[in-house]
């Protein structure tokens, strides 16, 4: 009854993160104060951005070695002391990998009683949001303007280019391996997809975005936005969500053509993260429940069974194995 | 009576321009044909963005090797075969290096009755208007920020730490070398000027901004953009305005920050050119008119003498010898 597994980062990584810098380990089962709750994990979120965490402080903490691996999480509530939640009660987040962890009750954020949970992970959690804020609210997308995503076949990816058809744009992505950009096309619905790996992306990208392209939603940076910059129109935007070629390297090497090309062709390069557009959210699930629906948008969920598989499901996604959302599944779903 | 001087670009720079890519020859006096004008170049504006216009087409026409060396001059009519221009008119025309230019009296702008006609290049031209629409259109700036500009001691850097001052801002330049740095901040008035040569721009960067910087009007790009970004606060804008650190250069060198610091911070870099805002240029002129008057901007201006002089006018450029707008003087004001 006491027990309570945790993963633990053992060492923070210099380079590339690996399984071994995690180790799986017997916990104690925490104990809960006035105000707090003890929440049972159901599901994880596996994200490229918990690798930047380990970088140093973002716009969240800092992961530190001898921590139990953060992470964004829903689970049950197993125990209150906080007259706002009760047991039973389904609640989303910011834990651990472990099987309890202890929470203030008003950080914990109650769910309302959809199901399958899974896409509170997915398209109506951070990956949904972050695709539905970063391209409508940055980007700005008009409809018949092109609209390429690079980590197409991601979690944030296979949204942008789902909503972006929804929206009337052509959609291109930009994936790692020619099977998983048919995937995109596809199964997906995006208008074409370029294998960054191919060794020709400036060529065939100008082949899939004949009239150019008006706006890039960056989630890779690196080389890959060095190339896309040179084809972006006049008065493009790049929506900057993420760098995850960056994430695992030394030495980050940004895009050379810069600020130049910002210039020359009047470019918006802007940063978001999906809480500066919270006062949208409610319209934002509105919209993505609707596209669901009406079928205009495919939801593709990658979960790994299993707390002890967590770092090879984070390993994995880093190295671009994933397909959609990924997330763990820790405990099933009491429902 | 046909003397035509005339400066011809020899060969295109590899790596750094030099005086010897130009030749000083004795051209034709070119004929005026219906619709034409024959304009006697009184002022020649010298721009960084000279050297760019030599790396190919930007948002005009690449220079090439045997033309006469382009610029953006101010003239008077001396022969007209259109309604629209009189002999005598003063007119503003993209021209050439040259005692005579003709062109088509359309593209020749024809100028208030203003003295002296080097406010026309300056404060009232494109450097005065690139620094208003660059920090107000683009950088957004609320009184009581810090704005940074780079190339401080430049012709649109003199009028971007200025007109900051008169809104309200902290104003803080970054230029190369200490003198130069005392000047902008004893004859600018600006609240501070950090020398990027000094060997720590960073930390006096830092010690200049104990508030961190909300605009970075950047005219420069490369190492000091990587460094200025650092301290960008969240949300900060990056008004993208040229790039001189590269102009010069062989292998062009991005910042090694991006795109990791926009998501982080919400950063927004745009980029534009001072024809972006014609539409506002009548409230530009207003504004910084006023603001002379009321002694809140200084015009300084860096005349050279001498069309003859023109090409180490634009290489001293290049190399920062200049302060405030540079221009070339090839004959007098004929009023």
């Amino acid at each position: 009854m006491s027990q309570n597994r945790q993963v633990v980062i053992r060492e923070l990584p210099k380079g590339e993160l690996t399984n071994d810098h995690f180790e799986l380990v017997d916990g104690e089962m925490p104990g809960v104060d006035e105000g707090q709750v003890r929440v049972r994990t159901i599901l994880m979120s596996i994200d490229a951005a918990n690798r930047a965490w380990m970088q140093g402080a973002t716009y969240r903490e800092a992961v530190k070695a001898g921590d139990v691996m953060h992470t964004y999480s829903i689970g049950e509530v197993v125990e209150s002391k906080d007259p706002s939640l009760s047991e039973g009660d389904i609640v989303a987040v910011e834990a651990r990998w472990a099987d309890y962890v202890t929470v203030k009750a008003r950080h914990a954020q109650k769910l309302p009683d959809y199901r399958p949970l899974t896409h509170m992970l997915s398209v109506l959690g951070i990956a949904g949001k972050t695709a539905y804020h970063g391209l409508i609210g940055v980007g700005a997308p008009k409809a018949g303007e092109t609209v390429v995503v690079s980590a197409a076949a991601g979690s944030v990816g296979i949204f942008v280019g789902q909503i972006a058809k929804a929206l009337g744009c052509r959609a291109v992505g930009i994936a790692g391996g020619q099977e998983k950009c048919d995937w995109v096309v596809n199964e997906l619905g995006f208008d074409a997809c370029v294998d960054y790996r191919g060794g020709n992306l400036f060529r065939e990208l100008k082949a899939a975005c004949p009239d150019g392209i008006d706006i890039y939603f960056d989630n890779v940076g690196g080389e890959v936005l060095e190339t896309v910059l040179f084809q972006m129109n006049m008065k493009g935007r790049v929506v900057c969500c993420g760098a995850v070629s960056q994430y695992n390297a030394d030495a980050p090497t940004g895009p050379r053509n810069l600020p130049g090309l910002i210039v020359v062709k009047r470019l918006r390069m802007e940063g978001f993260i999906v809480m500066d557009f919270a006062d949208q959210d409610a319209k934002a699930e509105s919209d993505l429940m609707g596209w669901v629906k009406e079928g205009k948008i495919v939801v593709v969920e990658d979960v790994v069974e299993g707390l002890e598989n967590a770092p090879r499901a984070l390993t994995g996604l880093l190295a671009g194995d994933n397909r959609g959302k990924r997330m763990v599944r820790v405990a099933p779903d009491p429902s």
